[in-house]
C-alpha cells in the first residue's frame, strides 16, 4: 500500500502527529520514525505510541528513511536541510507539509544531493491547535494535498508520494510553487491575517471593555478568534515567506474595503445588498464541493440542536 | 412563568421562529401569535405548528398582545411602527430583536403612545441561515440578551421583559443604545463586513480561479464564507443603521492593518509574533466564558474525530 519501507516525520505537532495517526489508521505497512526538538512533545508522542521509534536527533531519524517529511515551521527548514541532506539515504524523497512553497524550494533545492528527490507538499487541512495531542487520524480525509515537484523530478517518485497521500484519504494536485503561494494567499494566509488583525483591534478599544468583547463574541467575533488562535511561530514564518503574494492580496482586499466603506458612508444600500448576495452563493459552492458542512451554527455543534 | 397572556412575534424567520420554539420548549404559558409577510414562511410556520395563530396581517396579530416583538429586518420598523402603534393594547410592551439599537429608538420612540412601552432588545445569538425552518429552540441558551430601555421606562415593565428572556435561557444586560451599537460594531458588525469583503475580493481574482478558491477553502477561507452567507437584507439594514460606529471601527481596523502590512513588508518577525501570541489569549477567555467551544476543527464536527 506504500512504496516506502521507512517514513520519517520531522516535527510531531498537529500535522506530524496527524500524519502518524493517519498512516496507522489506514493500515499502511511502513516503519514509522518520529523526531521532535521539543522534549515534552517527544514524551507525548512516546506515551501516545504514535510511531515505531521516536527521537530528538534528526540525523538518526532520517538516515535509513525512504521518505522524509518535514512538519515543522518553515523557518526551521534551512537549518534542518543543511543537516539532513548530507546523511539521507540514496534515492530517498525529501518532502514537507509547509504552508508556503516557493521559499521552501528556494531554501532546500540548493542543499539537495543528486541522488535524492525534493518534492515539497502542502496538505490543505488543519486546525488552530498545536502539538502531538491535537492531531487526529481523519484530518486529511477528503482534503486536498498540493505537491510542487521541481521540473525534471523523476515521475515515479512523484507518483509514489501521490499514492502515499491518496492512501491516507487525500486528493492530490500538482502545481508550481508560485501558483500555490498565490492561491493559498487568498484562501488561507489573508484570512488568517485579517482574523489576527481584527482581534488585535478589539483588544485596543477603550470605549468597549475587554469583558464586553468576550461576552458578546457570539455575534460573529468568536469565529475570528478561533482562527487567530493559530500557532504564532508557524504564522510568522508563513507571512515572512510568502510576502509578495500576501501583500498583493492585501492590496486588493484594502481596495475593496475602501469601496465598501464608501458605500456605507453614502447609504448605497443597493451596492451593499448586491455584494452580500453574491458572497452568499460562494458558500453554497463550498458546501457542494464537500469542503464544509451546512450546519446551522457559528462553529457550534448541531448535536446541541434538538429540532 | 411569564407576565404576558399573549405574545406576538412579527417575523417568523430564524429569530422569530427560534423564539416561538424556545417559548414552547421552556413551557411558558402564553398565547403565541406569529405574523409574517412572506406567504411561504406563513405556510412553513403553520406546517411546523410553531404558534397558536399565524397571520399575514400585523394589525390583527398585535391588537390583543401584551408583548409584541419585532423580528424583521430593522429597515421595516418605520412602516411597521406606524401601523402597529395606534392599535396596540394599552399597557403593552413593544420590543424587538434587531441587531442595532440607536436607530431603532430614533425610529420607534416618536411613534409610541403614552400608554405603551418601548423596550428594544437584541439577543446576541444567531446563525447565517434564514427562515422558519432554520430556527431552533436552544438558540438563546447561555447567550446574552441586551435591552436598551429609554430613560423613564416603567421598571416593572423592564423587569417583566427581563424575566421573559431569562425564562428562555438567556442572561440579560441593560445598556444605552449608543453603547450597544459601539460594542456590537466590533463584536459583530465589523466581523461580518470583513468577511463579506474578503469573499468579495476572492471572487475577483483572475490569477486564482473560482474553483481553486472553493477547492482550497479549508485553509481558513471557508470560515469567512460561512459568515458571509448571512442574510443580505438584514445586513444591509445593519450597516445603514449603525454607520457611525461601523465606520469608526473600520477606521481603527484599517490603521492596524496598515501597521501589520508594514511589518510583513519589512520582515519584522518579532512584531508579527507578538500580535499573534496576544490574540491567541483572547480565544482562551472566550472559551472560558462559555461563548464558544474548544473543538479542534475549523467549523467541522468533533464527532468525525475518533481519536
Ligand atoms: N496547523 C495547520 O493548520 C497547518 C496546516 C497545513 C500545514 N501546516 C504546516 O505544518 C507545519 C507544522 O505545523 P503544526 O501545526 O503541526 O505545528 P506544531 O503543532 O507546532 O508542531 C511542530 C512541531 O515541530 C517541532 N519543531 C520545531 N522546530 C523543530 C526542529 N528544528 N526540529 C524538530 N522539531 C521541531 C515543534 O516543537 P516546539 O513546540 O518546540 O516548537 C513542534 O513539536 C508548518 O510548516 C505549517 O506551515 C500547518
Ligand atoms: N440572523 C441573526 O443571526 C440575528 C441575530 C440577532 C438578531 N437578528 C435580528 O433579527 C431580525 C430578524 O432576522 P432573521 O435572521 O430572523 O431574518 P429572517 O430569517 O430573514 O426572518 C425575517 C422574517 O420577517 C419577514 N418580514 C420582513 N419584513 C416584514 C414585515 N414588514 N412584516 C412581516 N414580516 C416581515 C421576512 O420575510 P421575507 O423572507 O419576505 O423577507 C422573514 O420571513 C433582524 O432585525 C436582525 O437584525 C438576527
Amino acid at each position: 500500500m506504500t512504496d516506502f519501507a521507512q517514513i520519517t516525520l520531522i516535527g510531531m505537532g498537529l500535522i506530524g502527529s496527524s500524519l502518524a495517526r493517519a498512516i496507522r489508521s489506514h493500515g499502511l505497512k511502513t516503519r514509522l520514525v518520529g523526531c521532535d526538538s521539543n522534549p515534552q512533545h517527544v514524551a507525548e508522542a512516546r506515551a501516545l505510541n504514535l510511531v515505531d521509534q521516536i527521537t530528538s536527533d534528526p540525523i538518526d531519524a532520517v538516515k535509513s528513511a525512504d521518505l522524509v517529511i518535514l512538519a515543522t515551521p518553515v523557518g526551521s527548514y534551512a537549518d534542518l536541510g543543511a543537516r539532513l541532506c548530507p546523511v539521507m539515504k540514496p534515492g530517498a524523497i525529501l518532502s514537507d507539509v509547509g504552508s508556503v512553497k516557493a521559499s521552501v524550494v528556494k531554501t532546500l533545492q540548493p542543499l539537495m544531493r543528486d541522488d535524492c528527490h525534493l518534492i515539497p507538499g502542502h496538505p490543505v487541512a488543519g486546525t488552530e491547535q498545536s502539538g502531538p495531542k491535537a492531531g487526529f487520524s481523519t484530518l486529511f480525509d477528503g482534503r486536498w494535498c498540493i505537491l510542487t515537484p521541481p521540473e525534471n523530478t523523476a515521475p515515479e517518485k512523484v507518483r509514489a508520494l501521490e499514492k502515499f497521500w491518496q492512501a491516507i484519504g487525500s486528493t492530490v494536485e500538482c502545481m508550481t510553487p508560485d501558483h500555490h503561494d498565490m492561491v493559498l494567499a487568498i484562501t488561507s494566509h489573508l484570512p488568517h491575517l485579517i482574523a489576527y488583525n481584527i482581534v488585535g483591534t478589539a483588544r485596543h478599544l477603550e470605549e468597549v471593555t475587554k469583558s464586553e468583547v468576550i461576552k458578546y463574541s457570539a455575534g460573529g467575533f468568536r469565529d475570528f478568534t478561533r482562527i487567530a488562535a493559530s500557532d504564532p511561530t508557524m504564522w510568522r514564518d508563513v507571512f515572512l515567506n510568502n510576502k509578495d503574494a500576501v501583500l498583493e492580496m492585501l492590496g486588493r482586499f484594502t481596495e475593496d474595503l475602501t469601496a465598501l466603506q464608501r458605500s456605507i458612508r453614502y447609504d448605497e444600500g443597493d451596492k451593499l445588498f448586491d455584494l452580500f448576495d453574491r458572497t452568499r452563493r460562494i458558500r453554497k459552492q463550498i458546501i457542494d464541493a464537500g469542503q464544509d458542512e451546512d450546519v446551522p451554527d457559528f462553529g457550534r455543534h448541531t448535536d446541541d440542536i434538538p429540532d
